[in-house]
């Protein structure tokens, strides 16, 4: 389209001014995680609110629902930019403006009063405190999905904000067949890493130390320093705060560097994905990325089928040395091994890659059957601790290992944990259709050539921004929907194929 | 006032948003000043405008106008709470309401090709490639000046911004027996410090030792540092960000750590008042520092009267030789007059306690001059070279180190300049007041207790905001206006009477 119409020129100078005060927010809130000082906690909390509401304002005014549905009447192509933009819009302004104002209200409050009675019960590992919690966001979320409105789920109106399109009847067999196959393979791959010991990487890396060789590995990844940079939080996250802005945190363990390593490998991930995005639309849905099943698929895709693969550490052990004198006592093949110890464990944030999706998959199976009230709040501890011990071998004997280790329930953000496994799956995926395409791709790996891959990723998945939906874009990349064979392929062969990969 | 007035009440709240905005501006510029990306550049300053358009359109709509006028007439007390925010809030409104946009609009797009041309100009030391730039700047501030309105000379209406209620008339004559004063005694000066040499402190100070000291010395004088913190910058500045969030920067130099440690003494000073601020009026005049010549006075105070004095080197020469090995070869007594050598030379910022008031006043006279058109713009170089050497017997060979070190003019700063000296005024005036008004004051000083002086000055100063006009407030802390005689007593005891203070 040469010229747009004055409907969407409006639309468009709105959704940017949107965009203006949510990218303040976030550098607000970057510096919140960062550097601001205690004493600065409640005038923030101001400066948020006042923002937020701005742009809430703005956003759900009655004049976008005018000028969204004059642009629909366009006739727009689907996949153009425009299209993309007005359809996206669409989709978050209903989603902004079903709910009612005093059903919002009530939900921020819930939720903040159960994010610091989630933290009290976890520290003292006790279900019962956070259980009239989760409860009531359980119920209220429920209400959400009615307000939003489904076909054949109410879980669905929740993915739907993480996920656009997902639908939870796909994902539960999907799900289910995944997790089959990985506690099929889970025995033959424990033994395979039988050998290697868990302290073989423990010693002495000087903080400064890491942040310099990090740094190095992210800048030959392709991560642009003079468009981002990184910083250290106790959580680590990547976060856009404007166009050519891009911030990665990590955390220093002195005693295993891999920690913030593969935090920064990860991170980076979504930082690649964030700055490849096509800098003309920022602001808009064709300028942001389309899902969080895909931006996870960026950071797993790096993380793990970059980051954790031998010949990674054939070629990055060497320099690792130069920083790390210690390793020198280490062959790259031994530490290839002990970055990827296959070893259930209690805590997913801590899982390796194969039992990492066990727990994803209970979690998710928790979320559905609460909200379709096939699960009273009151058993999920013992609904949680049953299955894990079936898939994983092992004993939750504290809620704090268990069903209460992680935030995401108390923040409302149900609907939000199949994302990270689908990132697997499509991260999977996405790396054989890169090989198919690329002949050179795994010597250029090899040989710490990255371009390669971050070219085809720019130029399949990064440039497209939201144009099409997570859906179409894997099916027009991949050939074929998200499903589970390339990553059960990718983590027998690697696991239990003797050698790896 | 128990029950605040309708009236009263709406301009507060909507003064408190104008300020929230304001505040989040000091938060994205701070970031851009510290840590931001080169990249993200060109968004920062979209959103930066995006707010300022905000907090401008809030603040100068006609609502405000009507709602003042209400307040004017309800007879509040000038020095209350109340009658001291709405005689501030007329004076910005009407500052900022006098100027038509399309002015605004010129001056901002002629200050900022200005500022680069400075830079430019400054580099090569090329006077004559700054002054058609500097000659529209000058055309402009009057033109500022009749918009804004003043009674004696158009000067006034431009420190009117920075030092409300300060008037030329009173400051020429005033500068001129303070300038007669100080080059009287700046020959003994020099000769007192004859007998120390210029590379005294050279040496090595690891930045990491520097930053753990400053942090102590800048605690110890009272700054909150879990409502602050210090960053690197190349230019030191305070600036705050919020309710409970100062934030100082300085700069290392590994061969003298006298240079961070002055500016954050300096930056401190800044930041005790600002931290001193009454919390429940922030975000209105009564919670603000009252002006420019204020603000100076109070670093001034702590990093010449404090951190100057000859007493803070007994006390903290033996911690500084915990962090700088170095120094123990030198005595306190010696570390003293280091730090106190007067030596006149051509840069501001590196000018000793003497001299420095020497350049603030050169630049102060050339300012009215230009601006009450008694100098020509061409002749600025002529008059400044002529004027330096007749004050501090140097000639200036090049206009990088004359008149064209300073980037205010550039910036559309005119008007600023006698701040600073009307701030060392300040300081000595108060810290007389201060020995009057505690009589264990030195003996706390000297024994590194500081909160005898940092009380007195949050009970005098600080706890005060606006709610006195400058003069005021001096008169009613000091018992006199803003005068020379403390300061010159000062230097005269300290530069010329042989041990100094």
């Amino acid at each position: 389209m040469t010229t747009q119409p004055a409907c969407y020129r409006k639309l468009l100078k709105r959704m940017r001014e949107v965009s203006l005060l949510n990218s303040i927010a976030g550098v607000i809130e970057w510096d919140q995680n960062t550097y601001m000082p205690a004493a600065a906690a409640a005038y923030r909390a101001e400066q948020f609110a006042c923002l937020g509401e701005r742009s809430h304002r703005l956003f759900t005014a009655r004049a976008v629902g005018g000028l969204l549905t004059e642009c629909e009447q366009l006739g727009l192509a689907p996949d153009s930019v425009e299209g993309a933009n007005v359809r996206e819009w669409r989709h978050h302004y209903d989603r902004a403006t079903k709910l009612p104002a005093s059903f919002v209200v009530k939900f921020e409050r819930t939720k903040s009063l159960a994010y610091e009675v989630w933290r009290e019960a976890r520290g003292q590992s006790k279900f019962e405190l956070f259980q009239p919690h989760l409860s009531k966001i359980v119920d209220l979320v429920r209400q959400k999905a009615d307000y939003l409105g489904y076909e054949a789920s109410p879980y669905d109106a929740l993915l739907d904000g993480y996920e656009p399109g997902a639908r939870a009847e796909r994902i539960v067999p999907l799900f289910a067949e995944l997790r089959a196959g990985i506690v099929a393979l889970l025995g033959p791959a424990r033994e395979q890493s039988a050998a290697t010991p868990a302290d073989l990487l423990r010693g002495e890396y000087p903080i400064a130390a890491q942040q310099v060789f990090n740094q190095r590995v992210a800048a030959a990844i392709g991560f642009d320093f003079q468009a981002g940079r990184i910083d250290t939080t106790t959580h680590p996250f990547c976060n856009t705060l404007g166009a050519g802005d891009c911030r990665l945190t990590t955390r220093y363990d002195e005693k295993d560097f891999t920690d913030s390593l593969y935090s920064i490998l990860h991170e980076a991930g979504h930082g690649l994905y964030e700055q490849g995005l096509p800098a003309e639309h920022f602001g808009t849905p064709a300028g942001t990325a389309v899902s969080m099943g895909i931006h996870e698929s960026q950071s797993r895709l790096w993380e793990n089928h970059v980051g954790r693969s031998r010949t990674f550490w054939e070629y990055w052990h060497p320099i690792a040395c130069e920083y790390f004198p210690g390793l020198k006592s280490l062959t790259p093949d031994q530490v290839y091994r002990a970055v990827n110890r296959v070893h259930p464990s209690f805590i997913r944030t801590e899982a390796d890659q194969v039992t990492y999706d066990l727990h994803i998959m209970l979690r998710f199976e928790v979320e559905v059957k609460l909200v379709n009230r096939q699960l009273e709040v009151a058993d999920v501890p013992a609904y949680w601790n049953e299955q894990f011990e079936q898939m994983m071998g092992l004993k939750v004997t504290k809620d704090a290992d268990g069903c209460l280790q992680d935030v995401h329930w108390s923040t409302g953000g149900i609907g939000y944990f199949p994302t990270y496994t689908l990132g697997n799956l499509n991260a999977a995926q996405l790396m054989q259709s890169a090989r198919r395409g690329n002949p050179s791709l795994d010597g250029d790996l090899s040989a710490g050539r990255y371009e390669t891959l971050l070219a085809w990723l720019r130029q399949q998945v990064h440039r497209e921004g939201s144009c099409h939906r997570p859906r179409e874009l894997m099916e027009k990349v991949t050939g074929e929907r998200t499903g589970i064979r390339a990553h059960l392929d990718y983590l027998r062969e690697k696991f239990v194929g003797g050698q790896g990969t």
